[in-house]
């Protein structure tokens, strides 16, 4: 089928290779036009047969936001726009409503695989009603893998987005409990051979996984890490998680934990700690800057 | 080569079977005498051959303490014991220098696999020093999976046992990972089919792992686990890995909130709860009961 | 000076006496009339000299909505809102954008003190620009303790409700701390008396505080806490703060787990922990339904 | 009454100068010449009426033990040692059982109260058989503030460390809760005076407390706590504490969240983060590295 692509970026431009390998055909835009197939968002819209469909692939809040506006202009009744960014799913809510205004329908789609994907197939997580889902479903079985990896997780709007976002927390932890693992497995002398004991858990244990395929290969290259610094940037879907959790009163400790985790290790410096510091030093002496406490003497 | 085996439950007679399997002659001791192939420990050990080998698969703490006990009475010089159970790591020092009072080797095993490894192999996690481990390496290769899942975690007794500890800790956590997202999935209205998310998640994502497949079968079989109890037991291993990262000054929130997790679902009703609800109905209202507070009226 | 206050609930009503005894008049409105003073919120406006001011006491959300947006057709330029309920800050600034359109002035604030307040005087922490908490002052003289109490903690909306949601979530940690300890020491045979142990602390230690003075009450009438569910409600602010943490980057480990535990209080069941039981099924055995995992046999 | 007092650092000199100015004749020994009144331990428990009573005040562990072993040699029946110290609560009961052998008694004593202790008083907690105790007791209550301060916590060894375990445990707590309340309302623009807001909630508020007004001096002196670092030392009390809950199967989120933040708080970077940042290094993009995950295509 035909298919409108915007945003080719490292992501969009391999799926877009993904998609014209299965045979089908992709007119992409990209501001960047040596990446565009086409020369306006109007102009891509203009080639495409009708129902139009178009996938966005352009980064969540204002860009994706801008983009869908601008669709809702250039396409009509019957249409279908698919976002296939790292939208919070408040956001497809208001995407929906407002493509709906015009007839124009409108499909989330959460997408994991990175580079990876390209090859082995791209995990998609949608939501939208049936009828939107079904126009587009020739599109998901090229990006999918082979096997599996492809969910319709509701009729409405967000559905899709809502369960990759629970897929990104359920990444945070796990690989927070790899980490912690591997930390407290350095920090004793009893184990000489760290690397050497993930590489072993890959076979036959309870906690094998792709996440701990990466680990082993990295620690073959680096045996301590020691190239690495203790840093890790965070998502919007891993804040979103835990915000979600909270606004349903589900406890979320581990996967908080590991969100947490990431903030602390872009701080130079822990203003939290300081506040404990500096407690600890009222109470540790300087008796003539602290007035005896109410009650203190009963 | 020949083995003593102690201990024929499910895990050791399953052992067993796969090492006979392997063409090894396992002379197995259990109390019970309908599993066992000898009439006692001393039985056993004169049936071996020298350097007799045995293997102790018996619950850690008292029953292993107990069985090491006998052996270095039975053992002598050049003889050697495995302690493939459970037991914790500052226990295989001290069965290791118990028994190298007699000259008997040691080497400690930690094992993964469950009903799983009779056919596809036990992950096995070592220590000990070069020569002990050299000579029980045919057991070993006979009881791991074929690709891999055997590692030499360190020359000292309970290596190997800590390098296991640690992957239950691990275990945890990214149970406690999964549980929490589902628990999120569950709670909203949005994602209508969660079943089929966590199964499409098995291909394609960074999540995929073999406790993903067991959760996915499970959902299979009743979508809303309704069948079950929130409730769930915990080992010494992931105790003591929150205990050793303390030991240690590692932070380790991810795994000690898994663990926790686990202690609350076994309780009634939460004792630190009460509290909280002691202090919310004080400071609601009983205000005959409370005398007001010191330097409440500055 | 005169004050319209809209909501005479327990808080409201007790807030009116305070007032009224330090000599300032107040016009109530209720929607109950066996507690109002006015017939309806214009009464209440109508009885007021210029500038008009109105001091809003109803639940956040709809109701402080509500009345604000009626309020902005019955006041005018000049006059002045104060919102003293348990907004959200983000609730403020829309609120005090709106009431701007025509010329009324907007103060958040907000209020502790419960039950204690009409005594000993309520703690305020107001936000809004400096002539609009000028305006008010007399009143938050004549409501805040004599010691102190009062903060003016910024000139933008919302300022006065974001410390108050801090300080809630502040509130929170400290509970769980006192509870956390009281479990683990109800838990040993060791420490046969914790009442008294409670009871001590309240002298010259560390820990000394309001909280421990109320847990300590509480523990005097009921040594176990038998008569108490350990159940615990929350409130917005808990899980405003730590939303807001998290929009932050702000590690808030402490206070999230707090809040958790409510959480998990409210629940008959943990739905997390039915996940991690049907893993523990899943790898303890039933075989027959779980495939061999992939790359289990290396 | 007559002691011997074992230690004169800062804690134990101002201990004895309390004792004295109730009453009591205290002879001091230290190791340092400079600040003891006796020449050695045997000197000190010869100038000690019978039955002799020695209260211990050196650090826990080696020291500790040390000290208890010598006395042990030095008195006799009926005489009496009470430990004043941090020592963990186990090492009380193996001391209690060591000097019993010889007839003589023991108290073990948690301390609370740092340099204000001289003036205000010291909180105590003692565990121990009440004609232990009772022996003791005039010091007990010269040491005490005048209002309470004082528990006998138990007839066991150990009850009295346990409390102060526990104490210790909750104060870490108490101390992240305000931490991490501060560094959200240092985050944000809303809120211009953070000092002020901490020091408006001295008065009236849930969450007034000592540790409050130690925090509140500190950012009077230093508005945002510029001259210290993030970093925080821990006691064995917080660490024993978190193990013993989980010896007793007690959850401990936030206590525990507490103690793993001053280790972080140590660390220069963080080893975890370094294994989550190689895992996102592998997924990024080096696909030359890693083979296609098994099953990743179904």
């Amino acid at each position: 089928m035909h298919l409108g692509l915007v945003g080719l970026g490292k992501m969009g431009g391999n799926m877009r290779t993904r998609l014209r390998n299965a045979g089908h055909t992709v007119v992409g835009y990209d501001r960047n036009q040596d990446l565009s197939d086409s020369t306006s968002l109007a102009d891509m819209v203009d080639q495409l047969p009708e129902p139009k469909v178009v996938w966005v692939m352009v980064p969540a809040g204002d860009p994706t936001h801008g983009t869908i506006d601008e669709l809702k202009g250039l396409l009509g009744e019957g249409d279908l726009v698919i976002d296939g960014g790292n939208s919070r799913y408040t956001d497809d809510q208001a995407h929906a409503a407002q493509l709906a205004e015009r007839g124009i329908g409108f499909v989330d789609c959460g997408v994991s695989g990175g580079v990876w994907g390209l090859e082995n197939g791209y995990a998609l997580m949608c939501g939208g009603a049936d009828e939107f889902v079904a126009t587009a479903q020739p599109i998901f079985d090229a990006l999918k893998p082979d096997g599996g990896g492809f969910v319709h997780a509701g009729q409405k709007a967000g559905a899709g987005h809502f369960a990759k976002m629970v897929h990104n927390g359920i990444e945070y932890a796990m690989m927070q409990a790899y980490a912690e693992g591997w930390e407290l497995l350095e920090a004793v002398d009893l184990v000489e051979n760290v690397p050497e004991v993930f590489a072993s858990w890959r076979e036959g244990t309870v906690i094998r996984s792709w996440l701990l395929d990466l680990l082993t290969t990295a620690l073959e290259d680096d045996h301590h890490l020691e190239a690495l610094e203790g840093w890790a940037d965070d998502s919007g879907e891993g804040r979103w998680t835990v915000q979600a959790a909270i606004d349903h009163a589900v406890p979320m400790n581990a996967i908080a934990a590991s969100l947490f985790a990431r903030f602390a290790s872009r701080q130079d410096d822990s203003p939290a700690m300081k506040a404990i510091a500096a407690m600890r030093n009222q109470f540790g002496g300087h008796a003539v800057h602290v007035g005896p406490p109410a009650g203190a003497q009963g």
